[in-house]
């Protein structure tokens, strides 16, 4: 992928997600066609789906060599990164596009032989677009994002996290985490995995935190992230493997080693 | 009170909030004055103190006779709830404030011997007012906000609660607030108590629950509340009081005595 190709493809997607943004907004009064997947709480809805074969259909027309990791099986199965690879949520926060009809996300991750080239988060209802291609910065609209504070202690930091991590979990002891929620500044929860990634992106936050997330959560955010100096791996601190489900520790360059070190003591 | 005097201090509080709003947002990109209270994550800046001084002025002004309570100490200390008063939260979401320059709230509660007369909330950076007058229904802008569900379960419940809830904490041992999170559909936390209580009375979450807040967090957003049937009062199901800081239970009122009974397994 040259630069003439990744701007070509660059451009192409943000059409789609443009299109496929209005089409969510226009049915966002309709009923919205709720099933469930694995259990009650895993909710899709008609849009997710319809949302995600309009961008599969799309890159099989234009980029029939390209791959796909999709949250709604309309993708591949793929055993390794070579070549071109689209990582696609359709809606990144279900429950919240359903409950709230707002604060969910269109996320796209472009890597070409295992290498974030492009990613976008779009804040549907907010019309609100984080975009990044590799090396030339990221942006919220027509705005650059600043790098990161490379000043940011912990102790000053908000961090995103759901409230599973002081419940009993796989990951970490929930009494260590506990004493990270009274070390740090303030805790959120947003409820989209990748509106939470666009906002370490923008500074607004300087962490999100999860115990177990898909690649198609994460890919957009996380190739936002590289741009302005956020650091992103697994609880452990491994770096991201984009076909693989598995915690996630997004931060600020400065304080994410604090973070990784912190959670040790009460890793599983 | 009576209905005429009241449509004119709800149209002279709107212009006020609306005037303080243009300040807050003009001062946005300048330095915001961080001082401590009374610790380091207990932020207030010259902006809070100068907004509640605004008002403050502006009441003395116009309504000599109506007392205020406010967050940042330029009103009054009051032992009842004889004739009418303000309550007054200027930023309310501080932290927001200086972290994200988003996400933070004006908050007016009316109150006239005691009963809730108008209700504001500002989302001043989204420039969304919420607004209500008693018996006269809640709005957001222009739109009226629909009564709550009142065929609600707390399992299909998203409900907006900080992390404090689940570390060691005063009111309710955290055991119980894991079995709560596990039992809910989902938890948020905005970080403002004024977005969350407005989040309510839109019908986007549940409920909000709070270990410990100020009638200035709450005073405007329960007003809201009780115009579409949302109900109020501490972790023990009593009725709001307005002179006191408290827990705070503001629900659907499907949802609200189940709440209630849930919680106080653990009460302490």
């Amino acid at each position: 992928m040259n630069l003439q190709q990744r701007q070509e493809i660059y451009e192409t997607a943000k059409s789609w997600i443009f299109e496929a943004g209005n089409e969510i907004r226009e049915h966002m009064n309709g009923p919205l066609g709720i099933e469930t997947k694995s259990n009650p709480n895993d909710l899709v809805t008609v849009l997710d789906k319809q949302t995600e074969k309009f961008f599969v259909d799309r890159i099989h027309e234009s980029y029939p060599e390209h791959h796909i990791i999709g949250e709604e099986g309309f993708g591949d199965t793929l055993s390794n990164v070579d070549g071109t690879i689209w990582i696609i949520d359709p809606i990144d926060g279900t429950m919240n596009f359903i409950h709230q009809k707002r604060t969910f996300a269109i996320s796209i991750g472009i890597l070409h032989n295992g290498i974030g080239e492009i990613g976008f988060v779009y804040d549907v209802m907010g019309d609100n677009l984080y975009h990044a291609k590799r090396g030339e910065g990221a942006f919220k609209n027509d705005i650059q994002l600043a790098p990161l504070d490379r000043k940011k202690k912990l102790e000053e930091s908000i961090i995103g996290m759901n409230h599973f991590w002081l419940c009993e979990n796989r990951v970490v002891d929930y009494k260590v985490t506990q004493k990270f929620v009274r070390t740090v500044r303030g805790t959120r929860t947003i409820g989209s995995a990748a509106l939470e990634l666009a906002s370490v992106a923008e500074g607004v936050q300087d962490a999100y935190l999860a115990l177990s997330l898909a690649p198609w959560d994460v890919a957009g955010g996380i190739i936002l992230n590289h741009e302005v100096g956020g650091v992103a791996g697994d609880v452990d601190g491994n770096a991201w493997n984009p076909l693989e489900r598995a915690s996630a520790v997004v931060a600020n360059p400065a304080i994410h080693s604090a973070i990784i070190e912190f959670l040790k003591e009460g890793r599983k």
